[in-house]
């Protein structure tokens, strides 16, 4: 991992812009008053808009995060922001415009293609993110995941034990296979539903919930569309974290 | 209303059973330290268990509430507890108990019979007794509805102007027609479901979730049966009110 700048923001908040080999990230951890020894890591997941056009919403959370003691951390996903084209994703893209532009039916096969193979290059650098992150001295463990792309965070929250809980937005398409691996998720879950998501099947959504293996898992439905997510929606996700990894 | 009897609990909380007419109720008050003026109200719903039965579970939410400024109050439902027996409804439940013990679909005129009139003779009793606590000096609106029997809460909330906010149970049976009155509530209202609740049809709650006629809504489901509510909905309840009763 090599820093890149570094800034204090308004608050005290350290900001700190790494690459890890070619792939951008942000790493935030609490001013001085508010930690005192190393801090639990909450990652925060983001749709595949690009970090540049994310980084006010991710601020914001890593604000909000750092205010209560928390690092928060993100990477640029793979064929996103400043990161190499990915042809396969452009295309996959481009039917997906396609397909919602003809009002048809986005097709279970188009999923897959969308999500799968972003998900299967995308954890392994998130895992990677964790091994260097981690090596800091002001962070300690736990580890949470917090955000979307939802399916990102089901194959984190399955096959990384150092994610203790996850906060899930549940905002994208979902390919069927990982209804099955949500089954081997066991970790406390605090699942966000926008009730009126335009872009987003709510009984999907609600049949993803009931999949989810944990025992103790949260769905929090709230009316509006996908980035309508209330203010008192982020405190009691806020709150599933303090209750979880501190 | 005549206070019958009166006590302060451990942590100050003023509690003082009365009547109205025939029907028993208790009023909790914030100790002096917690509160200096009227104070919000909330009504303590509950299932038709009776006061007596339900007494622990109702003061342990009226202290709740007290720690954070809030006047609770609940009556006894008609026909429960030490009110007069109420042929109608004892037949309609002896015919649930012998339906469900025979394992039969509980139908619609059966869910009518048993809700329908309790709603009826209720929601009157529940306006009479703001009245008389809405004239005590120590009392102030707002006022929200907290807790079951949810057909009796969507008709006081559709019903009745003073109630402001309203923090719904879904685990009981829910009459056709209360779909159409639940488009008729727009407070801002907090929905708890369980999810594996065995007495209670999620995808009836879902749909009653979906017919409220609220611009702000949220539906919180946590996993466990009818009676396992975790502590942390009931904050995020009390947060609920906090944030539209103060």
């Amino acid at each position: 991992m090599h820093i890149t700048s570094e800034q204090r923001l308004d608050d005290g908040v350290r900001e700190r812009a790494f690459t890890l080999g070619d792939i951008p990230g942000f790493l935030w951890t609490p001013g001085s008053a508010s930690a005192s020894g190393p801090v639990p890591l909450i990652l925060l997941g983001h749709p595949t808009l690009g970090l540049a056009r994310m980084y006010p919403r991710l601020a914001a959370r890593a604000r909000h995060s750092a205010a209560q003691g928390f690092a928060t951390a993100t990477i640029e996903l793979p064929g996103c922001g400043d990161r190499p084209r990915w042809h396969a994703m452009e295309q996959t893209r481009a039917e997906l415009r396609r397909t919602l532009q003809a009002g048809e039916p986005v097709g279970d096969e188009l999923v897959d293609a969308l999500i799968l193979p972003l998900v299967d290059k995308a954890v392994p650098e998130w895992q990677a993110a964790l091994d260097a992150l981690l090596a800091l001295p002001e962070i300690g463990g736990p580890v949470g995941y917090s955000g979307g792309v939802i399916s990102i965070g089901i194959r984190l929250a399955a096959v990384e034990p150092r994610i203790a809980a996850a906060g899930l937005f549940a905002g994208s398409y979902v390919p069927r296979i990982m209804f099955e691996e949500a089954r081997q998720v066991t970790i406390p879950l605090h699942v966000l539903l926008q009730w009126d998501d335009e872009g987003n099947d709510r009984q999907a959504a609600l049949d993803l919930f009931d999949a989810f293996g944990a025992a103790e898992k949260t769905l929090e439905a709230n009316m509006g569309g996908h980035t309508g997510v209330p203010q008192f929606a982020g405190e009691a996700a806020a709150q599933f974290f303090t209750r979880h990894l501190k």
